[in-house]
């Protein structure tokens, strides 16, 4: 078993948040995804203090588009954090659980006008544009409501994280931002500046997803502060606000670096080391500093349990254990080939000693979770859990070959409860005419 | 304008069955999922005559995962077709409709028990066997019931079409079906056919998805019904019915041959005189010939509407024009590179000028519809038509980024109505705790 700090291995069942695995497939049945709340609670934690202590003042902002539902927002509002949105329907989820609108960023490479409003109306703290228009469109819907909206621009350092192409943001070639080095950023930034309901606080980058390399993230801060000292320079402005987004990478499998949640507070201490220093080196004013994790506040606590059901020995070629989720509950190896430490969730005490590709149910070759896994025999009816999967599995769900979403479940102190109730086949229908 | 049968130019304006897309977007918002019923209707028909006249004795099955909602199965219905479903849920979407269960195949690698059994209670026409303790668990569920139920085994005939690796399915190392060549076949066929309570009435294969080569059906009928002849001679089984699954390639871009209605017949036609053919060269029984397309029936039928949303000038580098849908109404770009014709539904007789990527609104790089789309100039508020969304786009759907799936519309005869009702942010909380 590839043990992570919050999984625990109890006479060889898989324990999560004090619940065993057994325990839970009997009662939730499977699949099941599974939420370890102390670890995401821990992870709140530990980024929002490593902010305090090594830099000051700012903000962590929850990415909540790697899972949102009511619960999660609830539990990053308790842990004192902000969350960082993408659609009306992520601030719509977090204003029903009266989250604090003031600490939530709305991010989007084309949000609709409808979205603009609504996001003003509720009050959210920064709206970070990435267009022209949308500052025109921003500009309007403020003076109409007589309001004042705070916004950053999301420019692009052209640094490029090694992390697969998919998930790369800030190369020139991107939807996403405005490119500092060709002089497009500064050109916007002159241009909202200028405009009366919509006040410019500061910039905002993303350089990618999945990044182990924390020279990346020290790059970024170097070209994002060298650009705030120009902007000084050139037009006179002085930001408050820096936001140096997300993209912490997680353990998924073998090949990715394995931290504890206290070593992902490096992330942080990179970024802030190179932000104090940059400010003082520079001369720009400390801004208040926001950062945008996501995978790696929710990836590592999550764990989908399926249960193990046909299994097809090609032989020569490939054994396939066929499990009841596949890719309408993880489409992530479908999209991205991403890889997955699956286990025997009751043999970990057994000797893994084959090797296994494992299936989806959806009728498309296409649907494995994971490929070559070596694992103990696998039988009918085992217990398999994936590892990891708290980040981009539920938020990407979807009901594939008219397969149900499984429901989401929170562990803590040996208590187990719904996040989201499962889906019934009268929901399929909802909406059906 | 890749203009197709179904989709019409009135002076410059997409016109989808009678309807304007103007009138469309302007009643219904967008994004929106336009399906034109008539292309449906036809195309059951061709295949449903087509069948009978060149062959006889058989049944088209649509196969639903292409595209599952009520309103569907109540459309091919009143074409007097069947339908190929691969869940508990697609066959429950059936049932609420009064669909005629003995016109249904139930297929999967790995239905659960609590699918089966649903299917067995249903009446379901014919259930799909894809594994040994499959065929035991429904001998089991069927005594317990006191039913005999018709099934057919999924079997691999080694035949490779050429099409994009990931729906490829009959490969030898593929997550379905038993091999003829290596003998595996004929081990499960001697296995079930001694079973009790369920009736082994023939045999079912599935060559690929979106399959242009006409010689792949051509070889799949010789392969399998050279492997009829060895049951015969073997076990001295004749079987009575022979299921030749789907996978009818469609247009969806430049590189895709373009076919009216009537000539997707051809793939009925070739395989029936195969067929007919190698039935009195080997001396078997003719069997009634089941055939699976779904793709065809509904794919080209289909047109995504949206909005441009920000234009994004890479200079040098790239156009992009967003839209206000993406990965979530249409993953198929981010999973398999698949190819999309787009136009500008509202400037048909303006000259393409300029090339622009199509990308979605989430927060994500990959979220791109197509690229390097030849179009007129395109302005913020031009309505978009990605055309032959009809098949793998709403039924692949997800909150992903917790956007809404849009609502599903059906047109004919100048009248539009909705099959699918549009989401509300509501829904995104119905299962949250």
């Amino acid at each position: 078993m590839n043990q992570r700090e919050t999984l625990k291995n109890k006479n060889g069942v898989l324990e999560i948040g004090g619940v065993s695995a057994t325990k839970l497939a009997k009662e939730f049945g499977t699949p099941l995804y599974v939420m370890d709340q102390a670890y995401i609670e821990n992870m709140c934690k530990v980024y929002k203090e490593t902010l305090e202590k090594e830099y000051g003042d700012g903000l962590i902002c929850y990415a909540s588009k790697a899972f949102s539902c009511k619960e999660i927002y609830r539990i990053v509002n308790n842990a004192g954090i902000g969350a960082d949105t993408v659609s009306g329907g992520e601030i719509f989820t977090a204003k029903s659980v009266d989250f604090p609108m003031e600490k939530i960023c709305f991010h989007g490479n084309n949000k609709t006008k409808a979205e603009l409003e609504f996001a003003v109306n509720s009050g959210v703290g920064y709206i970070v544009l990435d267009a022209y228009s949308e500052a025109d469109e921003l500009d309007l819907i403020c003076k109409k409501l007589n309001k004042t909206q705070k916004v950053l621009i999301r420019v692009n350092p052209g640094v490029e994280a090694h992390t697969h192409h998919y998930i790369q943001t800030a190369k020139v070639d991107s939807k996403f931002g405005f490119s500092i080095d060709s002089g497009e950023a500064l050109e916007i930034v002159k241009f909202v500046s200028k405009k009366s309901n919509i006040e410019l606080c500061g910039l905002h980058c993303h350089i990618g997803s999945q990044i182990f390399e924390s020279k990346s993230f020290a790059l970024a801060v170097d070209k994002m502060t060298g650009f705030y000292k120009t902007i000084k320079t050139e037009l006179g402005l002085e930001f408050d606000v820096l936001n140096m987004g997300g993209g912490f990478g997680i353990y998924y499998a073998e090949d990715d670096a394995k931290k504890t949640c206290a070593e992902y507070a490096d992330y942080i201490k990179i970024i802030a080391k190179e932000l104090k220093y940059n400010v003082i080196v520079k001369g720009i004013k400390k801004p208040f500093l926001i950062l945008e994790p996501g995978r790696s506040i929710v990836g590592e606590a999550g764990v989908t349990l399926y249960t193990a059901g046909r299994i097809k020995d090609i032989k020569s070629i490939k054994k396939y254990v066929a499990i009841d989720g596949g890719m309408f509950d993880n489409p992530r190896f479908a999209l991205y080939q991403a890889k997955y430490t699956v286990i025997a969730a009751e043999k970990l005490n057994e000797q893994p000693i084959e090797k296994y590709s494992i299936a989806g149910k959806c009728c498309e070759s296409g649907d494995i979770i994971a490929e070559d896994c070596m694992l103990p025999k696998i039988n009918e009816g085992d217990l398999l859990a994936v590892l990891s999967t708290g980040a981009y599995n539920y938020s990407m769900s979807s009901n594939y070959n008219r397969n149900l979403i499984p429901p989401v479940i929170m562990v803590k102190d040996g208590e187990a409860r719904y996040a989201v109730k499962p889906q019934t086949y009268e929901d399929l229908l909802r909406n059906d005419v």
